[in-house]
């Protein structure tokens, strides 16, 4: 059995095909009719963003807009006027087409290599597929055809390019594993959007299979058998069967109320990250999006995003839920995140510093920027706005009268509005979570972050891996306290309490919530149907039977230990 | 009127004397009889170490053994033989005692001031006193006699040296500006340990300042007035009257119960660094010790500290303080300290990082070596066992279960110790505040870290200037809750509750702590007197009338205008 990253759920049993990269080996020549040479460059080019349109297309309506965006970027880069002028100068010189390619190509490829992020990185691994795509144009080597892959295919490669993953017929191809790429690859953005299983990282892989070895793949595990016996077989072909029946069942949970088996109703809403996610949201079938992260807008950039950029992405989302519930968290950035032009400071504990609403209500030009921009988006839809690391009173109200002099000067310049906008609190230190008695007079709905109000109860960073199995799950006793505080400080002030971190969607803490009084889940589109599901299984006396079992442990292990056992 | 820092309290007034440097200037010679050249030098270290000597001894009786020790450190580091022999050797190469000197003192300043932490850039200001002093031998310049200054002298200088501040003959000065040193330098230590009013960091002071010249030091604000008129030393005469007569009541409370006004009996312990410290404890009447840190053993060496060294610690602590509570706190360290041998990664938020229990827990060798240390001690006083930043019951189980084991261990080797010996949590994390219920049925004891407490239940970094705002006092409604609740669970369960940290010393947190039902109160050596004083003042209904009304409080600025009202 080989280990990797468990990239995209599900068991795939299939044939392995190799995806060899093939020779795009030439020997370099000087040519002296630079204008041919050009000119034979200028053609491949033209082939190759053909053949690429083509694939985005194919892509668009087996996966997704997002993916087929991925590679009609591939286009973009080619026809970049500094990367093909520059090109063209070294042919101009004498260079032949493909050591011109290469040379270019070779420099932005080191050059993005060496970047810090990921995302930059990524910019290397499309570099180094057009540089494939057009060399093998230019030598008239064959692209390997995916899509003659037949039925029950396991592909295995060293990396998977866009180019490659684009002419996957979804149908036949039963698993995929890579050498390389984690979760958030684009290998593994496109097998969870195709919905087939998928094992990354998996040291060595291409060369140690070998065209037609059987394989499992279990994409949920994140293992790979290879040539199993006859009871392996059998065995992982059940729990294909299992989890592709689960699947389809939860289909029929689509466009169904959010309610317990003893009728409660709940609201059941998305996290974003991007207005373009609210299409993901829609069709995931939430009822709302309950998280609307807005740091986006100001990464990647080298100034403060203007008033109307983000009304225009505030506004894009509210247009596209179509008078669902859309809630806007305002900036929540620190200085453990490098964005230059905000000039935050490097911190000794950026977790503990001066970051989200302390940030923001020192930098009242910025944030009465975006509050505007929320306050004039919420003329097209039902938006709320959320302050994030709130710790005292002081903070809330603040807030509260920023956003009523932002709507005076609104209605003083005559600019439509939601007079009646909400205005909540994220719940997530501990200090909120104490005095949520206090908050829940005067915010108009709470949202729960579970994961740094986890973190901060228990003073543990989650993301250093010494301490993080102190907070890997809200289920310690304390943290559970602090959850059941802040619901019940909301409901009986009347108002909505909402979870959006990680544990809305945990089978295990669905009875607490529904025990404790939640009104509103915001999990991850794909979680939607599952946690619908998962809430109709519950009836109120049943949740509050565990939950009471529960409030009596002191320990996370038997806390845990008893709810699998009852779910 | 110039400002500095308020290094020691009380108000001084008097006539400037200038500590000029006087010039120790000398053309560099080169030497042919070099063995009358290093008899030369001999001579001098010599006479160095003799009047070092001197001055030590005065400063022994005047200031105390601590002050006395970092004067008589001087002579070990001249006597040093690798210094003195480099020394010897330029000489023996021809170079004047007096640059010979100078180049490797130089030397050794530069290496010092490199250093990263203020106790090594301290030894750059010794070496430098160690230089002038020699040179002034070598060149025939006369000593500064500070011990000469009348009554009424304002001692002014840039640097206070040791070697001029051993001169000081307390009744005739009535206070000291520099222009460098913080709270934490000799002249600070220095100045309070003679109880004369200091003001340091006073830019450019000793240029703008004339020998004659009035000035009033107001050592509790950091002020200096030069040359002030009638009203103002009438004024400031009143306040020195007043501070001294303080001072002077506050000798009352000596050897009293610590008692409120209707009677609750409290103990007030002494928090210590060193075990030395016990002496200070004794002496300011504190009633035991509640906090002894034992960092100090782990610092500034480069292996862990023996077992027996650390039992020879514990029990000097415990023989100084002759049968009174001393509770030593198990190592408290994490990634932000400069422990090299302890292999601690540099971590992004060290605070929420791998540190104190967590680190123990895991370093059950290190752990259980000193365990056994304070066990082998227990022999020798009532030392109690604390273990600093529990979150969870897991961890105060497992601590106590290394406990059961190292008693196993020295009853199998015959070896003494308090079989009943208490084991008590620092409760300074939100989740042990919240369960605080169920570690009260574990633990032997509570003592609250109030600094700690306060940084993470408000998400906040003391050390961070831009969000200080938020934690430089627990009087916060959400920590007051939190101490509230931790006190009134070890009550319930008939465990003794101290608190440790700054606050336990606040005069607007003393009512409240008599109210919730604090039964311990650790404060630093000199508050002893200042708060049995105050606690003296309180009845347990008037205590409980003012902090009913705080619990009705929202802000933290409302709560602290209240409490100025009214204590």
């Amino acid at each position: 059995m080989l280990h990797g990253t468990a990239a995209s759920e599900g068991i795939g049993i299939g044939k392995v095909m190799l995806i060899e990269e093939h020779s795009l080996e030439y020997t370099p020549r000087t040519v002296t009719d630079t204008e041919a040479e050009s000119q034979r460059f200028k053609t491949a080019v033209d082939a190759f963003c053909y053949n690429t349109e083509k694939q985005a297309e194919n892509l668009r309506s087996s996966a997704g807009e997002k993916e087929a965006e991925i590679l009609a970027g591939h286009i973009q880069i080619i026809r970049d006027p500094y990367l093909s002028g520059e090109i063209e100068k070294l042919i101009a010189d004498g260079q032949c087409a493909e050591s011109a390619l290469e040379h270019m190509c070779d420099m932005f490829i080191a050059m993005f290599s060496a970047a810090d992020d990921e995302l930059t990185k990524q910019r290397a691994a499309d570099v180094r597929d057009i540089k494939s795509g057009v060399l093998g144009i230019l030598l008239g080597v064959n692209e390997i055809k995916v899509s003659d892959a037949p039925k029950g295919t396991v592909l295995v490669a060293r990396e998977l390019t866009p180019s490659v993953t684009a002419g996957i017929v979804k149908e036949n191809i039963a698993g995929i594993i890579t050498e390389t790429g984690g979760t958030t690859s684009h290998s593994a953005i496109l097998a969870r959007a195709l919905e087939i299983p998928a094992v990354l990282s998996v040291e060595g892989v291409a060369s140690s299979l070998k065209n037609g070895d059987t394989v499992v793949v279990d994409g949920s595990e994140g293992a790979v058998i290879v040539n199993p016996d006859d009871n392996t077989v059998a065995e992982y072909s059940k729990k294909r069967d299992a989890f592709l029946a689960e699947r389809k069942e939860l289909e029929n949970y689509r466009g169904r109320e959010t309610k317990s088996a003893s009728g409660e109703v709940y609201e059941l809403f998305c996290n974003i990250g991007k207005p373009e996610d609210a299409v993901k949201a829609v069709d995931a079938d939430g009822e709302g999006v309950g998280l609307f992260r807005t740091e986006f807008l100001f990464m990647d950039r080298t100034s403060i995003p203007t008033e109307d950029e983000q009304y225009e992405a505030y506004k894009k989302a509210a247009l596209i839920l179509k008078g669902k519930s859309l809630i806007i968290r305002t900036l929540d950035i620190g200085g453990d995140k490098d964005i230059p032009y905000l000039g935050l400071k490097k911190e000794e504990n950026p977790f503990m510093g001066f970051r989200a609403i302390r940030y923001c209500l020192k930098n009242r030009e910025l944030f009465k920027s975006q509050i505007k921009a929320i306050l004039r988006a919420s003329a097209f839809g039902d938006i709320k706005i959320m302050f994030p690391l709130i710790t005292t009173m002081d903070e809330l109200r603040e807030g509260k009268k920023l956003v009523a002099e932002c709507k005076a000067d609104l209605r003083n310049m005559g600019i439509n509005f939601n007079e009646n906008i909400q205005v909540g609190v994220m719940v997530e230190t501990a200090s909120a979570a104490v005095i949520a008695d206090m908050l829940a007079k005067e915010a108009d709905f709470f949202s729960i972050g579970t994961n740094d109000l986890t973190g901060y109860t228990m003073a543990c960073d989650r993301g250093n891996n010494d301490v993080s199995y102190l907070s890997y799950s809200p289920l310690q006793p304390s943290v559970l306290r602090m959850i059941k505080r802040t619901i019940e400080c909301g409901v009986q002030n009347g108002i909505s309490v909402g979870m959006c971190g990680e544990a809305a969607a945990n089978k295990l803490m669905i009875p607490l919530l529904i025990s404790f009084g939640l009104t509103e889940f915001s999990v991850s589109a794909p979680s939607v149907l599952n946690v619908r599901k998962i809430i109709s299984t519950w009836t109120k006396e049943e949740a509050d039977k565990v939950t009471a079992k529960v409030l009596e442990m002191s320990t996370q292990q038997e806390i845990v230990e008893y709810l699998k056992s009852v779910v």
